[in-house]
């Protein structure tokens, strides 16, 4: 299968993609489309508008890849010299073309724009290339077939760049005929660490392959991702296969397949049995709202909740009793338990999570250092408290915090409380 | 000033970073740290898990510039072999260290935990290369100084990574003496659009530089990135000048200098004056209370609020009338209002942010489509309210819908309202 295999480089041409600001995103819509055809990216660069730089690196990848997708450094100004340094690497000439001119002409024209002086700039074509239209901005594309390398060159405007990927390139890779798509299916684990979720999975490796799994860990979740490539119906069949002996290992640690993280896999398992969650936040700040509501139909099963940073807050919002916070500190899980119970009670919810804890860097004591958080969840059959010291900094913390509280709720759910 | 310059390369190493998702970010941190010691990033790359590519990658960038930093790959699984990958590039030997092997094992110790057997393969050092111990985690980093380049090895996370990089590194660029820096300052612009901002600052390109200012526009917020390059108080100066000149055409748009957000800028400006703040958020769900809960120290200024996702939770969290629910719908002038009033009284703020909207993909109508956000600020001088329809999906109506609420308060306050 391996020998069968083709693989890609995407190259991002910018200087303010080397910036203390900005990333190259097209490569992560580059990777997904042509994924679909059995293409891998294995390599990715990114380089200032420099045509030196950019044509040796060009050099390298062409030598190194079945396909090479440059974006960027196409537009009229000065600094695009994508398409100088493309004629340099392959050791062609550029000529002005008049059928391209009529392109941008008409470009502007449809904006009610006159084409300014500058533009004829884009209207030069590299020998060979074919050049492609840009219905959605000024900017031609080129298209090289060297000999089996495909070298695409696209303008760094994601939406005109995807138009050009999905009209322009992707039927290019269909003639490939690999007949190879791969896939992957990600397994969300909530409540485990990272060498734990290894130790319990090694003895599959033998059997799926090392290569055909990725485990990410990201502060009390774990991404196991399973991958499989063939055809397209082997490939789905081999995925349940390996889905069933993975989840067979790690039972319920696994939250959710294919999910965006604990909130998509929270609000599934509630709303199957139509509960719905408040949340009662100090330390988080409203983190756990935010998350959850970032989730299209959220409303269905979260109803709100109360940001209580200050102990006056939690009172006033939550009925946290006085007494309470004076007798365990507002970090406690006695405190932790009262939110979570007051906020399920005042919303007339199924369950409500709490969360109180210290993030820092200030605040941190002896007895309660930095990063001391208890968390808890209230449903009808009763409330679950927990707590730990998280490693990291304050926002590490407030991740952590997040996940933990969720996880909790995940599990009683799962273990059968309501 | 060129030829002094000392030029970097990133390299991200993971093949999760080469997926459909993830996308390196170190590079950013390390980008800015190295800028202020006048080193440039003028390449980046991101490879997978693979000892040959890594290898070849390594020789390569060694070879062209005089710093190059790797992150990644130094972990205890099977796929961590960046530590091997060094190795073959620079032809040394991998030992065991019993030295690093005592920082491993206290890590684990300090988190209350076995090491595991599998930690065993970080404590092996790369010949002639310098351990670096990591306080954060458990997997040290490694720094190599090869006649006057510097080969700096970090874990992945950023977290680990920002530390090494602080310690470790950047001591070794001041020995470099340069004497140039590149140094930026930031102003950060509410409630303008970039467009109108590129007008009004035009005239002053002529004077500083077009390439010296960078102009990224997110969502409600614009960040006018001045820049200037030469020796620290030269440039420190020139910065201040230039800062002066941009402050004069944009007066109050400025709402802070290199501060990271609008949360941070309000939280500045109301803490100033002792003054405190409430949120009460509907469509946002705790997102304008976990923005500015990020910031160390919010707790001065920010009391907390309510998330009252449902109706339910307007009434019964804020005190919104029912009639006015009734009479103009959840997402109105008059509900964002009294959510801001409910939510500063209820919590006896000096401030009150309400916030009610449609964010959609559902839930929207010929008369409030999807996009539709009324916000509103209370103070103790009145309650102001104003409303828009913002293009873009569930997240950007979101993000702007917070920068917007935000900066309502903050122009308040700098019109004088208390």
């Amino acid at each position: 299968m391996t020998d069968q295999r083709r693989t890609a480089a995407c190259l991002a041409v910018g200087s303010e993609l080397l910036g203390e600001e900005k990333l190259d995103r097209n490569s992560l819509t580059i990777t997904r489309a042509v994924a679909r055809h059995g293409v891998v990216v294995v390599e990715k660069r990114v380089v200032g508008d420099d045509v030196d730089r950019i044509s040796r690196t060009l050099r390298d990848l062409l030598e190194d890849h079945d396909l090479v997708v440059v974006t960027g450094g196409l537009g009229p100004t000065a600094d695009d010299v994508t398409r100088d340094a493309v004629a340099r690497a392959l050791g062609r000439q550029i000529r002005a073309s008049d059928e391209v001119a009529g392109w941008i002409h008409d470009r502007y024209a449809a904006l009610g724009r006159e084409t300014p002086e500058i533009a004829d700039a884009m209207a030069r074509v590299v020998d060979g290339g074919r050049p492609l239209r840009n219905l959605r901005g000024t900017a031609p594309g080129i298209l090289f077939d060297l000999r089996g390398t495909l070298l695409a060159v696209f303008p760094g405007v994601p939406w005109e760049m995807e138009a050009m990927l999905e009209r322009d390139l992707l039927p290019e890779l269909e003639t490939w005929h690999t007949g190879i798509c791969r896939m992957t299916r990600t397994l969300l684990l909530g409540g485990i660490f990272e060498s734990d979720v290894e130790e319990r999975i090694r003895h599959l490796y033998g059997r799926f392959g090392r290569d055909n799994i990725s485990i990410l860990a990201s502060f009390g979740v774990v991404r196991l991702v399973l991958a499989a490539e063939g055809e397209a119906a082997g490939v789905r069949r081999h995925l349940d296969v390996m889905e069933r002996a993975y989840r067979e290992v790690l039972g319920d640690d696994v939250a959710g397949i294919d999910v965006t993280g604990l909130p998509e896999a929270v609000l599934a398992e509630l709303g199957q049995t139509g509960r719905t969650l408040a949340t009662a936040e100090s330390c988080t700040g409203g983190l756990v709202g935010a998350r959850l509501t970032e989730i299209p139909g959220s409303s269905e099963v979260y109803v709100g909740g109360a940001v209580s940073y200050s102990n006056d807050a939690k009172e006033r919002m939550l009925g946290v009793p006085h007494d309470l916070l004076v007798t365990h500190g507002a970090v406690s899980d006695e405190v932790a338990r009262a939110m979570a119970e007051g906020v399920r009670r005042r919303l007339d919810a199924d369950w409500g999570i709490g969360i109180t804890g210290i993030a820092g860097p200030g605040g941190g004591t002896d007895d309660k250092p930095v990063g001391l958080v208890h968390w808890a969840a209230a449903g009808s059959g009763g409330t679950w408290a927990l707590h730990r010291v998280f490693p990291g900094d304050r926002a590490v913390v407030r991740e952590w915090s997040c996940n933990c509280a969720l996880d909790l709720v995940r599990r009683k759910l799962r273990g059968g409380a309501s």
